[in-house]
C-alpha cells in the first residue's frame, strides 16, 4: 500500500515547526525547533530527526511517511539549495539532500511564500483559482505567484520576490535588509509599519495611545488596537501601509492578470484598517480594464498550519 | 495532405499587415491596408479578406490555409475579441468571429506584444528559452511575458500590460495615454522620448544638434544621430530613457526571474546608447543574487517580419 503520510517543515528564521500531514490535508501531529540555535547544519538536520522520530512513531515510524516538502528561506525548488540566505545561521547549504540523506526519504524544497501560496490553493481561499499572486506580510515580504495552475519559479528557481519590487524610488526611500533602496518590505512588513509608526509619531504632536508603546518594539497589533478604539494616528499608519502594498499589487495585476491577490500574515489581523486602504488604492492605479475586478482576499488558513500544509504539499509530487 | 499554410496579421494604428507564413517560418507573401481607413469593422474584414484573396491565389487559394492568427492591440486570446482599443477605430469587437466567418477558416487571437513574444520564441533570440520577457517599444511599451515555455495569458486573458506599471509615483510624473500618471509607457515609448527631449532641451542652454529638429517630431533615430555624432544632450536623453527602463526591468526580473530581457522596436536601434544604460540600471536595481545574471538582448527578427511571424505561430496551435 501507499504510504499514507508526509512531513511537512515551516522553516522560519525563529522557528522550525514540522508537521505530519494526512492526504486529506490535516495536520495530525506536530514538533518544532529553534532554527537559531543550530549554527552547523547537520546539528540542524539531525535535531529536526530526532524531534521527527518522536511524532512519527504513533502513526507506525518512517516507513509510513512518503517524503518530506519544506518551505525554507531562500530555499531553491530546483537545486534544493538554500541560496543567499540573509536571516539564517546557514547561507549556503544543499539542504534537500541532506534532509533526505538523514531521513532515509525524498526531500523537496520551496521558499516559505511560494509554500504558502501552494498550500492556498490547495486547502485555502484560493482553492480552484488558476491565476493568483499570494503576498505574505511577516517579517519580510514575501510572495507566492500562480500562473495557470502552478507556482511560477522562473529560469533559476527564485522568481516571486515581490516584496523586493521598488515601491518608492525618491531620494528620501527607505534602506531595505536587502541591501536595495525603497523595497516594499521596507514598508509593508512588521518592521516597515514599526518604521512607519515611529516616523508618524516623530513628525506630529498628536495625542495617540501609541504614545504609551516602547517605539521601537510598536507591532501592527498595537496599532490595530488603536485603531479599533478610534485612534487617528494608527488610522493612518494603516492607511499609509495599505496605500503603499496596494499600488504595488496594481503593477502585479499588469504583469499576471491574477483573479485573486490572497493577503497572509500578522498585518492581516489589522482587518479592514488594512483592506480598505489596500483596496482603493490598488483600484486606483490598476488600468480600468481592471478596476473593481480583482478581488483581494486574506488567507482563511490558520496561520500555525499554512506554512506546514503548503510545504507538505510539495511532497505529495515526489 | 495537411494544409501548408497560415495567415499572420499584425494589425497596426496606422497599418495592418498580412503575410502568408509557411511551417518552416517564411515569409512567403505580405500585403498591407491602412487601419484607420475603416471606421467600420467589417469593413476592416472585408478589405483584408480581398487583398488576402490576391496573395493566397497563386500558393492555391484558401484551401492551403490552415488558419489565421492575429496580433491586435487589446487582442484578447481568451475570448477573441478586441475589447476597450484605444488607438482602433473600433473599441470593442469579435474579432476573431468576424475574421473566420469571413474567411472561412479559424482564426486566434492575441495582443500585439505577446505575438512578437511567440514569435521570438519560434524564431528570434529567444529560441529555446522557456522564461523571458518581451518588451516593445514603439509608439506605446508593450509585452509579452513567457514562463515555462508559454506567453502568460492570466486570469482575463489581458496578462503582461508592464508598459502600464508605475516607473515613476513622484507628484509631477507624466500623464500617460491610459489615464494614469507615471506609467513606464510615458517614457520610454517613441513619445516618451519625444518628451524627454523636449523637457532637456527647454531646461538647458547646451548647444545641440537637437534645436534643429522640430521639437514635436523629435525621434529617436535624431537623438541616436546626434549621439553618435558626439552629442552630449542625446546621450543624456538615452541616459534617462534607458536607466527609466532598466530600474523598471529590475521588478519584473522579481516576479517572474527570467533567462533573459528582449527588447524589440525603435528604440533598439540606438544600439549602445539605450543598452549601457538599461543594463546599468537592471543591475543596480536587482537584487544581489540576479546581479549580472539576466541577459539583456535586442530582438534580431527583421522588424517587419516579426510581428506577422510571432501572429502566424498562434495559427499552427488551431
Amino acid at each position: 500500500m501507499d504510504k499514507p503520510y508526509v512531513l511537512g517543515l515551516d522553516m522560519g528564521g525563529t522557528n522550525s515547526v514540522l508537521g505530519i500531514v494526512d492526504a486529506r490535508g490535516h495536520v495530525i501531529a506536530r514538533t518544532s525547533i529553534k532554527t537559531q540555535q543550530y549554527s552547523d547544519i547537520n546539528n540542524y538536520v539531525n535535531a529536526l530527526y530526532v524531534e521527527a522520530e518522536k511524532i512519527v512513531a504513533p502513526v507506525g515510524g518512517f516507513e509510513q511517511i512518503r517524503a518530506i516538502g519544506a518551505g525554507v528561506p531562500n530555499g531553491n525548488y530546483y537545486s534544493g539549495n538554500i541560496e543567499g540566505a540573509m536571516n539564517l545561521p546557514w547561507q549556503n547549504v544543499p539542504f534537500a539532500k541532506l534532509m533526505s540523506e538523514r531521513f532515509g526519504i525524498p526531500c523537496r524544497i520551496t521558499n516559505d511564500a511560494n509554500a504558502a501560496a501552494q498550500g492556498e490553493m490547495t486547502y485555502g481561499v484560493a482553492r480552484g483559482m488558476k491565476n493568483f499572486i499570494m503576498i505574505t506580510l511577516g517579517t519580510g515580504v514575501g510572495s507566492g505567484i500562480v500562473i495557470d495552475g502552478k507556482v511560477v519559479y522562473g529560469h533559476d528557481g527564485f522568481a516571486g520576490e515581490l516584496g523586493h519590487t521598488c515601491a518608492d524610488r525618491s531620494a528620501n526611500a527607505r534602506l531595505c535588509n536587502c541591501g536595495k533602496k525603497g523595497c516594499l518590505e521596507a514598508y509593508c512588513s512588521a518592521t516597515g509599519v514599526a518604521r512607519t509608526a515611529k516616523e508618524i509619531l516623530s513628525a506630529t504632536t498628536q495625542q495617540t495611545a501609541l504614545r504609551d508603546v516602547d517605539v521601537n518594539n510598536i507591532t501592527s497589533f498595537d496599532v490595530f488596537k488603536a485603531a479599533e478604539a478610534g485612534d487617528e494616528v494608527a488610522k493612518q499608519i494603516f492607511d499609509f501601509t495599505g496605500t503603499m502594498l496596494g499600488q504595488q499589487l496594481a503593477d502585479f495585476v499588469a504583469f499576471s492578470a491574477p483573479e485573486a491577490i490572497v493577503l497572509f500574515g500578522g498585518l492581516t489581523k489589522a482587518g479592514h484598517w488594512i483592506m480598505d486602504p489596500v483596496v482603493k488604492a490598488l483600484n486606483d492605479n490598476v488600468m480600468n480594464l481592471w478596476k473593481g475586478k480583482v478581488k483581494v482576499l486574506f488567507s482563511d488558513l490558520k496561520e500555525a498550519d499554512a506554512a506546514v500544509l503548503g510545504a507538505s504539499s510539495l511532497a505529495w509530487e515526489v
